[in-house]
């Protein structure tokens, strides 16, 4: 088997989700995951640290893709909307794993350390986008309170679309979450 | 020994906020928190599920009287001004407890485990208060990011009320961190 599979991350990763969502997240072994992918453990660890990983990596990347988005965010946008405005453009990333996000999100509300994980990746999102913001020149308090209400946002319009009665698209959902959210505090 | 001691889970669980500040909350023992308070482990026990309810015992009474207080707020209160309400009647229950506070916070900022625990506790909290602005009537949606725009209020207001710098009272900082975060959803 050569050192580099093609594929062999997204191989793994898929055998990892549907071992977690057949079996449960703790009864499934790096071994059996691997195995089911076509590869070795070793290959398994070249990819990833531990079974967890497989789950949360990608909101890593997420976390740096929105930082990023709301640093180059024009001036003239306020906190909130930079937040929103990095929301939308993170649509695009996940796009195409509608399916991935569902059988991801069956697997965190059935076992409770990996909740717990999701909760924190939140607040870690949260503290990063805050900061960002206060780079951007927000005031300390208006950088954490926007922070927070994006992710709230973000919550609110990612359970929407991995309901598989709703059709539209991340965007779409982003917007409509923000409008409601300023519905709420506007107090209508 | 008397059964019951008066005063005893007052003195419990002064001893051991001063141990966990002292010395870290996991290299304290709950046999060093009895004898600092002059009782034992028994007693202890009787009042405490373990060391770490020591300091989140309180988050389920703030839970339980906060959504009681939205139960009841005026239907004509929309769901954000609900939460405010409970928010600032709740400033009652720990305005005399501002050291003890403070205390409480530094010694979760400084350990991992308890700063999971307090997201936890946010958490859990936003879903009860999303669950009784639903009984109050509120849409499903409006009704969780009310919550969540809630629990961010309440974050923003307590991190401040707990500053040494900060003199004003929880009510007052409730009302400001409310201003600001219509501000900011406002785009201003």
């Amino acid at each position: 088997m050569s050192r580099w599979e093609p594929g062999a991350r997204e191989r793994l990763e898929r055998a990892a989700l549907e071992l977690y969502d057949e079996r449960g997240f703790e009864q499934t072994t790096v071994v059996e995951i691997a195995q089911r992918a076509g590869l070795t453990e070793r290959t398994f660890f070249r990819h990833f640290v531990d079974k967890r990983e497989v789950l949360f990596g990608g909101a890593g990347q997420l976390q740096q893709f929105l930082v990023r988005e709301v640093a180059d965010a024009p001036g003239s946008l306020g906190p909130l909307d930079a937040v929103a405005a990095a929301l939308q453009a993170a649509g695009g990333l996940f796009a195409e794993r509608r399916e991935h996000s569902r059988q991801r999100q069956r697997i965190i509300a059935a076992n409770a350390e990996l909740r717990e994980r999701e909760l924190i990746k939140l607040a870690t999102l949260s503290a990063a986008l805050a900061e960002v913001l206060r780079r951007r020149g927000a005031a300390d308090r208006a950088a954490g309170l926007a922070a927070e209400a994006g992710v709230a946002v973000f919550k609110v319009a990612f359970e929407r679309w991995v309901d598989q009665a709703n059709h539209r698209d991340f965007q779409q959902l982003v917007q409509e979450s923000l409008v409601e959210l300023r519905a709420v505090t506007a107090g209508r």
